[in-house]
């Protein structure tokens, strides 16, 4: 079969030679091996549930599915620095685990945002209103995610990580992150040519279990109060095509005998109760549950937070309840915090020289729009280009990129300055992908984002001390890849591709 | 969230009450769990693979799916019967490798339909050229399905079972039985009270695992003569929906090592050569490999004996390769096979007395249309209504029940007569199910249907001895549940549901 009689294909216009000095290989592989890719890849998706909800036609019996963006051939990335991104994972969650303890400091950094209405207002006065009743559970677990970039140096020196952004709350592409990895490990089985042609390692994933075992960590550090069965409550969006995404840990943890349910973030009110002593319960089908942790699915977008929206979140951040993660860290979420910690010394406030000498260099410059440095530099259309303007919200999809930022600032009013940062752009270094999306495959120059999943489980101390770090591991990783000409990188948006990994050094350790 | 306002629901018109004798136990459930249910299971269906592959709405670079229909609640099954079911499968195994290896036998009982163009001459023309050219493998693998209904007697005696037919070729469902048992036991972990007040026991799958084991342990078998690598070859249809149930097999050998591709029907002449030596090679993105077993999932209808198709499968039996099963073995298919093994005497040829007295109790009654007796039935709208006519043709869908046969009958020639067997209809047990289809959801009376496994390796004997049996298993089952009102069972043609047995008797021996 002839791939190009079948499939919508776009071959990048300016497509990088394999002598550009930009560590483009050439893929070696032809249209039938393609065409046979494409099909293997559209099936193991199917049999594995690498799949997004269609929750639009979602009908009362049935549902529609179709195959989340991947890769169809994994795509290489120096192996030294995917070790080296993994071994750093340690000192950033100890950073924000830090960070989110010193409540002191956040306010101080958060202070300019708290102004206007928003998301960090909106979750700082539920903070004010746990801390002034009197915290009750000094045990938080976080779930992070850091991202990073290869950075492309003008010279001939070899690329180096940056890190794009750090993600404290609710951090999504675990799963379907393991199963890229698995898929490409038996994609990579059934080739009969190609695999020899390029070297390289896969590495392997165990994010599923990872997470599933630092969920389950923090419910056994709960002392429930009550004779009711605990429960890991995880709180969820009701429409929600990522399901795929977040059932695997509540399977993992109903099979090792811990009772998981998904509650909707609008029905917490009416389904559970936070009682006198500060326990949470939650009633299922008539019969109640003691919560052992609130894991966060929802609550990120400032949308939420109407009125029964923050009493939804006041109810879960006042109970017993440990909380995957507690607000203070889902504070420590906001680009002005990513901004503060780059800062000359703060790194060094937190974390041991040596950890913060190992961190500074994936920073990439970055300044808050309200310094007059930055004003100017993103009203200048030559300068602006190699930036982009980040706002303080979470998710993909809301940033302004190079061009677009002078037009962009003239239609803000001072007072939103404080709502953006300023990010150098990371010159990125491209190397050839495979992409497969419903729209198209397309084979050319790629982009390709590593995130590295920390998870964490610390005690906080009340009389500001340094918190109790109870656990802290590098738990696996996400990778993703895009069109080297799109500058967004959300896959669930349709920006990018989840993809793996092809380890090009020799001699690295690839055990995570 | 009240059930009635959101899904189309169906309870049977005349539901039978909890005291009808018909062991129908009420299953108490209220319409909160029930919308819990549902919401967890299309989200299991989806995480798990337990889809149908919509093809034809199929696009180059994606394609929509939708879980399988399945039961929401298991259907209650008595113990004893079901360890009996699979007490019995050594004993079918063995049946249908003895009558297919009796070729002679074989030929004196499709006689009748070796007359009419159709399937069974199809494939016995293909027989006679390889018996003819001579086998050049004399080791087969089977993958057989025996079927069973719970016949409700008239008197207060226990329920028996019954036989409704043997499978022996391209046999389906085992993975999604697999899923479906999963399913049911995660489901049941979650429930909060319903648990509690249904007793019983849900069997455990292995399916996945040993039809993969049965696969390899006949590619161990084989012998290769090249220095090729060697691969078990699928061989599947190409507009193909029910990939869910085919694919887990091929990751399962992938994962132990072992090669295994599919190749679609239509394209095994082109992607496949047959040396002088009967070596069957396949080609695949410019290599090729020694086939060293042929696993067929297609060849079974007879619109597929077109010309190429004949030359298809006559390379493929005529091939040093093993076959799963072979050209002998897929003759036994036909129902007046299964007809001709209910003639008296005829079970002892093939198997001990005590094997025969065991499987002959779930034989019905049936005979061939062509015979007095059974014309009088099936002309008579009385009589007529306790019988179903059944082509030889496999598959689903083709049945003629009850009152349908007088006028059927009419329109068949004399010729014809031959195509058909009548059964008298197995007077069911019913029992009280809830089943999810996209159109609804059923609650009131099912019947169901119990599918045995079984697996089997044998070598023929050239000289007409017997054949020695290397292996011979009961590898698991399946459970598929319909409407008391519908007289078909095809889950993918929409007339049941994938489903669990809920062991009902205590004591029973449940480690299948």
């Amino acid at each position: 079969m002839m791939l190009g009689q079948q499939v919508p294909w776009r071959q990048d216009k300016q497509p990088l030679s394999e002598t550009d000095g930009h560590g483009l290989d050439h893929i070696p592989i032809d249209d039938d091996e393609l065409q046979d890719l494409i099909d293997q890849v559209k099936d193991y998706q199917l049999t594995h549930g690498f799949l997004l909800k269609l929750v639009r036609v979602e009908e009362p019996t049935t549902v529609l599915c179709r195959p989340v963006n991947v890769s169809i051939i994994p795509t290489a990335f120096p192996g030294s620095l995917f070790d080296r991104a993994l071994d750093l994972q340690k000192a950033c969650n100890q950073l924000y685990i830090h960070a989110s303890s010193d409540s002191e400091w956040l306010h101080s950094v958060l202070q300019p945002l708290l102004k206007e209405d928003g998301l960090a207002k909106s979750l700082w006065q539920i903070w004010s209103h746990v801390r002034d009743a009197g915290v009750a559970q000094d045990v938080v677990c976080g779930i992070f995610r850091s991202d990073y970039m290869l950075r492309q140096p003008a010279s001939e020196r070899p690329a180096s990580l940056k890190q794009v952004e750090m993600n404290t709350f609710s951090v999504a592409g675990a799963c379907h992150a393991e199963r890229a990895a698995n898929m490409h490990k038996h994609l990579k089985g059934t080739l009969t040519a190609a695999d020899s042609r390029r070297s390289g390692v896969l590495p392997t994933s165990e994010n599923i279990a990872k997470l599933t075992n630092a969920l389950r960590a923090a419910h056994r550090t709960f002392e429930p109060r009550t004779s009711h069965r605990t429960c890991i409550l995880m709180i969820t969006q009701p429409i929600n095509f990522n399901v795929a995404d977040e059932r695997p840990m509540e399977y993992g943890l109903q099979g090792r005998g811990i009772a998981c349910y998904r509650c909707n973030w609008q029905d917490v009110l009416e389904q559970t109760t936070l009682c006198d002593d500060r326990t949470l319960l939650f009633h299922r089908t008539g019969v109640s549950f003691e919560v052992s942790l609130v894991y966060y699915r929802a609550g990120y977008e400032a949308g939420e937070y109407d009125l029964p929206g923050r009493e939804t979140r006041l109810r879960l951040e006042l109970s017993r309840a440990i909380k995957c993660p507690d607000i203070l860290t889902h504070l420590t979420t906001f680009k002005v915090v990513q901004l503060a910690l780059a800062a000359p010394g703060v790194l060094e406030r937190f974390l041991s020289q040596e950890a913060a000498d190992a961190l500074r260099p994936t920073f990439m410059d970055m300044h808050a729009l309200s310094s007059s440095e930055a004003l100017a530099i993103a009203r200048n259309p030559d300068q602006a280009n190699d930036y982009v303007l980040k706002p303080n919200l979470e998710g993909g999809g809301h940033n302004i990129f190079r061009n677009d930022i002078p037009d962009f600032v003239e239609t803000l009013a001072k007072e939103q300055y404080a709502d953006y940062v300023l990010m150098k752009m990371i010159q990125p270094q491209f190397k050839q992908g495979v992409l497969m999306t419903p729209q198209e495959l397309y084979q050319g120059p790629v982009v390709s984002e590593l995130g590295v999943i920390g998870t964490c489980l610390w005690r906080r101390s009340a009389d500001g001390r340094e918190p109790e770090v109870i656990g802290n591991e590098a738990a696996g990783w996400t990778f993703k890849s895009k069109p080297s000409s799109v500058d967004e990188m959300s896959v669930v948006k349709g920006y990018g591709c989840f993809d793996c990994p092809l380890l090009t050094d020799n001699g690295c350790d690839v055990s995570q």
